[in-house]
């Protein structure tokens, strides 16, 4: 593509990098930013430079956070003897997002995966191994999504669990609501007849 | 959404401004530049500020350029009989990826809609009157898009060059080549059976 503008291209191209945008979305972005205001662009490119720049890790269970100790993790009212374990950001966000959940959690970083070359020693387990002896965690919930990669990421961390005397829990597999029966997956649909639950209050 | 983050929580609303992003997305994309190095995200800031501020438009043919005068009307080597009116940036930019075009352009900066409050006074129609009696022009193509806006914005446009004495010439309408009879709607298979032109040299 040529491009009548050196400015442009070179916009072009660093918004090309952005996962999910090709050229032409990156022409479309540059494009909009140019019909708007400069203060719209002065005001995009400097809180991403800001997070960039400014963002931390949470030095308990590595969420992203503003400050030293995550918002999560500094607040009282949580629940310290639950520990979650994910993989990704994304996760925490999701969970919280339920707010079914009010214990803490701890953020690996990603999944052991011999393929693109991730092994145990890549993810926060050795935080997690430190920071278990001097805490009041009582239950490690897993959640973790169950792809081949997650599974042996699980099964790797009960390994290394097993000796902290701690009830490991993993999130419960079965039809989503609002799911048809029909269309569920035999693997899902067997694991939630196996794993039936009590039909709860009538 | 909660963020475990201000400065993410900033830059994802800053992100989900952009056209076709939203929030899902543009939390992805801050994800992926919190994950590589931060003069990635650097040089994508100073991409987009640099672009904003220091982007100016063609004083001839409205065209962005780095240039008080863009790099097509400043070529000597371009045909300045010919002037092709676009409604967008893009389109020039597509035409010119043709290399089938030696000739001017100039760009109306949009097409009149009456739905969208746009009218013929906020394109660039009155320059490309003024430009006209001083030019070597002696050809119009229209280059717009044949949608409804389109369409009376070329209408609106040849009654205004009636007295300029020039050809005036459309891009032709037809079965795209490589496309199939059977599946061209109606209308351009008429057209295109309508405006059939010699079959060439065999």
């Amino acid at each position: 593509m040529n491009f009548p503008s050196k400015l442009i291209e070179n916009a072009v191209e660093e918004l090309a990098k952005l996962p999910g945008v090709g050229r032409k979305t990156a022409l479309r972005l540059a494009l909009h930013l140019l019909k708007h205001e400069s203060e719209d662009t002065l005001s995009l490119a400097e809180a991403l430079v800001k997070m960039r720049t400014e963002v931390k890790h949470c030095k308990e269970c590595h969420n992203i956070s503003d400050t030293e100790i995550c918002s999560i993790c500094a607040n009282p009212l949580r629940d310290r003897s639950l520990l979650c374990i994910v993989s990704d950001i994304r996760d925490v966000i999701a969970i919280e997002n339920t707010s079914q959940y009010k214990g803490l959690y701890h953020v690996l970083g990603g999944v052991i995966s011999p393929i693109e070359g991730v092994g145990p020693s890549d993810l926060h387990i050795d935080s997690l191994l430190e920071r278990l002896p001097n805490s009041e965690v009582r239950e490690i919930l897993l959640a973790i999504s169950p792809t081949m990669e997650g599974d042996t990421t699980a099964f790797y961390l009960t390994r290394k669990l097993r000796d902290f005397n701690l009830r490991i829990t993993t999130i419960a597999r079965g039809v989503p609501v609002g799911g048809e029966l029909e269309y569920t997956d035999e693997v899902t649909l067997g694991r939630s007849i196996v794993e039936r639950t009590a039909y709860g209050k009538i």
